[in-house]
């Protein structure tokens, strides 16, 4: 691909509200205490964030206030200012509004303003193609920096009223297995005192054929029924088709980077569950690799979670480090993933330079 | 801006239902029979098509059904099968639902599969952000040919039992302001035998200090409650503001394109109304272009009127011809448009050039 080299400068992210373990989940909806043991031993998702209060249902942040957060946190970190930014693109499956767009929220709160911005609606696959699309504009247009966000938020579904205590099992899992947060990167053609080269990001559907593993519904208008939470889950073909397509996503990626797995310093795996993440490592061949994971801390945070993991993997990468990120988006499946590598000859900061 | 020129091959659009004439509207909904006069002098819309029956309610079609439609029109008037389609970009405010992406079971539907998927969210500018980001990768990237869709639904807002009379006229009058439909373009690295060049796509948020215009909301449960259409409009704010920010696109497009006014031959204004659309256009100044309006037929079709105008455009242009179109984002303010040039060498057909 042309263009110039792009730089990952910073990453910052936001949880809400208090660590919730499952001890708590369990004692506030009513499960039988057992299922705290099958978290532990089957999901291996320890604590979560959620947006709202659990025993009130109140929204104590949306999702504009978690992804303005993250990106106050990324461009401080960055160094990039709010007149700096020439482009912003955030992905999430749960927009505040449909119009407008959260992403416009957010840019209007930092300062942002006179530049292209882009919202794209996807499931956990959605950060990174926010991502691509600025990696690819950065690479083939005028801007210099993008501050790119990934966010999800609960809020809207969560019923304080629920009883969940007779609904089927995979449907109790999902309130235990997700969490909500949001995260920021900033990217720029310049490089930073901390920065690494983004050198790919891949998106490619791969749903003929497959029937959605996830289904995420809205209402338009409410007619005086009570309905729940509009969600469908196929659990069954999550657990087959994600470790498949990391593989394939894995071995894909390595192929266009003309890597080696050995080469690979770092492994940011799919982080649907603490466990799925160590089945799925297990068949990524990167024997080298020290793996990045947050799922086990933050619970599933949908499009926000990968940003998790570079916030985690930055501080770590010496020169001339290599990570490679695998994320699967597994309601109408798309495989994505990206490439980071931490430059030989240390970069002299932008300060330095200007010096 | 670096990279190849990228040719925009055809469109194609979808209209759902009958057209429904505004006497036909003001006799289902029982409002004054005088509405049918204002809304023929005051906003200058004659028809529109739903995607629900208006009588019943039943969705007849979804936007996955109208976009699958206006697909299949565009890429076959582009001689493009669902194998050659690189790269896939939606705009829409109304998604079927949030998870799966409604772009990529259109995708399916149509033999898509192995390529980056992208759906904005996005109020009327999102065809034209859906197009930016096409343009952009395939300057920047491998793929050949991309399908862009815009499109919009009602189906999700419709109350057949709603009783709108005593509602405010603002409210009254956007059930006839607004109607469904799917358009779509397909783009490529290679002319085709009635192509035109994209020169330009705009997109620019210029939402800082400006109150959101339109707010459009979804709810993920129902509480028993009976709600309405989560709508609010500005229509005021929307009046004094289009205009401005539609005068200011123009211009700054003709700046960054180096095209002179008097050499527009077509221009492509926004279409809230019909009467709007004749306000707007008299404050742009394009002495020689004629004007390119559908919204008096098919009221406004949100992300999918760009394409409409399109489909419009492309046959009447001759060798020379260069076209602008303006679009305007009212919910949180983006402003944006694209440029065409028809090339004045006849470029060779694809099917030729291969001979």
């Amino acid at each position: 691909m042309d263009g110039p080299d792009i730089h990952l400068l910073a990453a910052g992210t936001h949880l809400p509200g208090p660590a919730l373990d499952t001890a708590t989940l369990v004692r506030r909806f009513d499960l039988p205490a057992v299922w705290e043991q099958w978290i532990d031993t089957y999901v291996g998702t320890q604590s979560r964030h959620f947006c709202v209060d659990i025993d009130t249902g109140e929204v104590r942040q949306t999702l504009a206030d978690m992804g303005e957060a993250a990106a106050v946190r990324a461009m401080s970190a960055a160094g990039v200012r709010a007149e700096d930014v020439d482009l912003i693109v955030m992905g999430t499956a749960t927009p505040d509004q449909l119009m407008p767009a959260t992403v416009n929220r957010i840019a209007e709160r930092l300062g942002i303003d006179r530049v292209p911005s882009y919202q794209l609606q996807s499931g956990c696959t959605g950060a990174v193609q926010a991502l691509s699309v600025a990696h690819r504009m950065l690479r083939s247009g005028p801007e210099r920096n993008a501050l790119v966000l990934g966010a999800e938020t609960s809020a809207k579904f969560f019923d304080p009223a629920a009883d969940i205590r007779d609904r089927p099992p995979a449907e109790q899992i999902n309130g235990l297995l997700f969490g909500d947060g949001a995260g920021a990167l900033v990217l720029s053609k310049e490089p930073g005192p901390a920065s690494a080269v983004l050198r790919d990001v891949h998106v490619e559907l791969v749903g003929l054929g497959r029937e959605p593993g996830q289904i995420l519904d809205w209402y338009g208008r409410t007619t005086g029924e009570r309905r729940g939470m509009p969600v469908a889950e196929d659990y069954k073909a999550i657990e087959e088709t994600v470790p498949k397509l990391a593989t394939q996503t894995f071995e894909r990626m390595l192929e266009r980077l003309d890597w080696d797995e050995t080469d690979l310093d770092y492994l940011l795996p799919p982080q649907l569950s603490g466990r799925m993440t160590q089945r799925i490592t297990e068949g990524l061949d990167a024997p080298g690799a020290h793996e990045i994971s947050c799922v086990a801390e933050t619970g599933n945070t949908g499009n926000a979670l990968p940003f998790f993991q570079v916030e985690r993997l930055l501080p770590r990468m010496a020169p001339g480090d290599r990570a490679l990120a695998v994320s699967v988006e597994s309601s109408k499946w798309i495989q994505a993933g990206f490439a980071l590598e931490k430059p030989v000859t240390p970069t002299p900061s932008r300060t330095e330079a200007s010096e």
